[in-house]
C-alpha cells in the first residue's frame, strides 16, 4: 500500500500521480524495481509478466466503463537502472483513464535510469485517457535518466488521448511515440516539456494515419531554460483518407537551443495533413506588462511559462 | 541574337524568360552548351569562365540600379548533358534583376539534362530580384531533367528576392537552395512546382540566419498530379536575432504523393522562427462550385491550380 512509503516517496507519487493515498481502482506502484503493491478488480486484471520480461501486463475488459488505472513509477535508490515492459489490452467498447509516470529522486553520484515501453492495444470503440508525467530530484551528482517508449495500436472507432508532461529534473530524455490507427480511428496528444540546466530532451513521433477517416492531433509545448537542449521531430503519414495535425510552440531561454523536424508526408490523395511550428522568447511587452503590476522579472517570466504549460 | 533560332527555340525562350526579341540590357543566351549570344553593358558585364569551368561570371557595378540581366538556358539536343556555373557579382547598392531559367525540348530517345549551379555574392545595401523559370517539352522518349543548385550569400542590409518556377515537363529534379545572410539582410523565396505524369520532384532549402536582425521568408506552393512525387525540405537555422518563416502548402492529385519536412533550428535565443506546412486535395465544395458555373470537372481543377500557383 503506497502508505508504507516514506515521506519522500510519498511526495513523488503525489507529484506524477496526483495519489495522496491508496488508489481507487487497479494499481501497481513499482518501487526500485519491485512492486511495492498491486491491485486488481473485477473488470482490470493487472498481472507480473510472464515471459521473462521485465513488466506487467494491464488487461481491460470490454465495456468496462469510467474506471482507472494508476501504474506509477517510483525510484529513489542512486544508480537503479531499468528496462520495463508493460502492455496494456484495451477491450471492445471500454472507456478508461490509465495514469502512469515516473519519478526519481537521485540523491547519489550514481545514474538512475527508468525505460519504459508499453504497448497499447486499444480495441474497436473503446476509449483510452493516458496520463504520463515525468519529474526528477534530489542533489547527487548522478544523473536522472527516462527514456519512454509509447506504442499505439487504436483499432476501428478507438480513441486514444495521451497528455505527456516533463515538469522538471530529467537530466536525459528519448521519447518515442509510435501510433498506428485503424478506420474512424482517433489518436490525441498533448505533449508538454521543460528542461532546464544543461538537460537534454528528444521527442520522436510517428503516426500512420492508416485507416479511413482515422485523424490524428499531436501537439506539443516546449520551454527551453539554461543551456538545455531540445529536439522534436513528428511524422505522420497519411495513407489513406484521413486528417493529421502536428504542431510544436517552443519557448526559448537564456543560451538554449531548439530544433523541430516536422515531416508530413501524403501517400494517399485524400490525405489531408497539416503542421505548424514556432519558436521564440518571450515576448517583451508581455514581461513588461507583467512587470508594471509588481512582478519582478523572473517571476513575469514564471507567470508566463505557467499559463503556456499549462 | 535570338532572332537566329528557329522557331521552337523561340517559343521556349519566350516561355522561360518573357523574351521575345533582344533583351533591353546585358544578356547570355545559352543554346546546346554553347554561347549563341551576349551582350554586356556599361555597368554589368558577362564573361565566360576562365579557369576551366563552364559558365559565365556576372558582375555588375556598385551603384547599378533598375538594370535587368537575361540568361537563359535553351537545349533541343536530344543526349545533351551539361554542368554550368555562373557565379554573380553584385556591387554594393546595386537594385538589378536577373532572368535565369531553362528550357528543355527533346523529342529524341536520349536524356538531356541541365545541371546549374548559380552563385550570388550580393554587396551590403543591393537588392536583386532573381527570376528562374523551369520547363520542359517535346514527345521522345529521353527524359528532360534539371537540377539548380542556388548559393546565396547576403551582405550586410543586402535583399535577394527568389522566384522559382518549374511550369510543367520537367521528369526528374533536385533544386538545392542555400543561403547565408549577413546583418540586416534579407532572403525572400517563393517557389512555384508542379509535376504530372511520374515525374519525381525535390527541393531542398538550407537557409543560415547567420547576421544580426537577418530574415527569410520561404514560401513554396506545389501541385502534384497522376502519379507524380514531390519532397520538400526546410532548414532554417536562427544563428541570432532574427525572423525566419518557411511555408509550404500543396495540392495533391491523382496518384501522386507528397511530403514536407521543414527543419526550424532556434541556435540563439532570440530567434525567432515559425514554419507551417498543409498537403490536401482541391476543396469539393470548389469544384461544385465553378462546375455549377458551367466548367467541366478538368476546367474547373485547371482553374484552382492556376490561382493556386499564380
Amino acid at each position: 500500500m503506497p502508505n508504507q512509503l516514506n515521506d519522500s516517496e510519498l511526495q513523488l507519487l503525489e507529484a506524477i500521480s496526483g495519489l495522496t493515498g491508496t488508489p481507487d481502482g487497479a494499481y501497481n506502484i513499482r518501487l526500485n524495481g519491485q512492486a511495492q503493491s498491486r491491485a486488481s478488480t473485477q473488470n482490470i486484471t493487472i498481472e507480473k509478466k510472464t515471459d521473462g520480461k521485465d513488466g506487467i501486463d494491464i488487461r481491460i475488459e470490454p465495456n468496462t466503463i469510467n474506471e482507472k488505472v494508476y501504474i506509477p513509477v517510483i525510484m529513489d535508490e542512486s544508480g537503479h537502472s531499468e528496462m520495463v515492459y508493460n502492455d496494456f489490452y484495451i477491450g471492445e467498447n471500454a472507456d478508461v483513464t490509465i495514469i502512469a509516470g515516473c519519478g526519481i529522486n537521485n540523491c547519489g553520484s550514481h545514474d538512475s535510469q527508468h525505460d519504459g515501453i508499453h504497448t497499447f492495444y486499444i480495441g474497436k470503440n473503446a476509449k483510452v485517457k493516458y496520463v504520463e508525467k515525468h519529474f526528477g530530484e534530489g542533489g547527487g551528482t548522478g544523473s536522472r535518466i527516462m527514456n519512454p517508449t509509447t506504442v499505439v495500436n487504436i483499432a476501428e472507432n478507438g480513441l486514444m488521448e495521451m497528455e505527456s508532461t516533463q515538469i522538471r529534473g530529467i537530466n536525459s530524455t528519448k521519447r518515442i511515440t509510435n501510433a498506428r490507427i485503424d478506420k474512424n480511428g482517433t489518436f490525441i496528444v498533448k505533449e508538454k516539456l521543460l528542461t532546464h540546466e544543461s538537460q537534454y530532451a528528444e521527442s520522436d513521433f510517428e503516426v500512420n494515419l492508416d485507416g479511413e477517416n482515422s485523424s490524428a492531433n499531436v501537439v506539443s509545448r516546449a520551454v527551453a531554460q539554461d543551456r538545455s537542449q531540445q529536439l522534436f521531430t513528428a511524422k505522420i503519414y497519411g495513407n489513406n483518407k484521413c486528417h493529421g495535425h502536428s504542431e510544436c510552440d517552443a519557448i526559448i531561454m537564456d543560451d538554449a537551443h531548439i530544433a523541430a523536424v516536422p515531416e508530413i508526408r501524403a501517400n494517399n490523395p485524400e490525405a489531408n495533413l497539416i503542421h505548424e511550428a514556432a519558436i521564440g522568447k518571450i515576448a517583451g511587452e508581455q514581461l513588461i506588462k507583467l512587470m508594471s503590476l509588481g512582478l519582478t522579472e523572473k517571476e513575469a517570466e514564471q507567470h508566463i511559462i505557467d499559463g503556456f504549460l499549462k
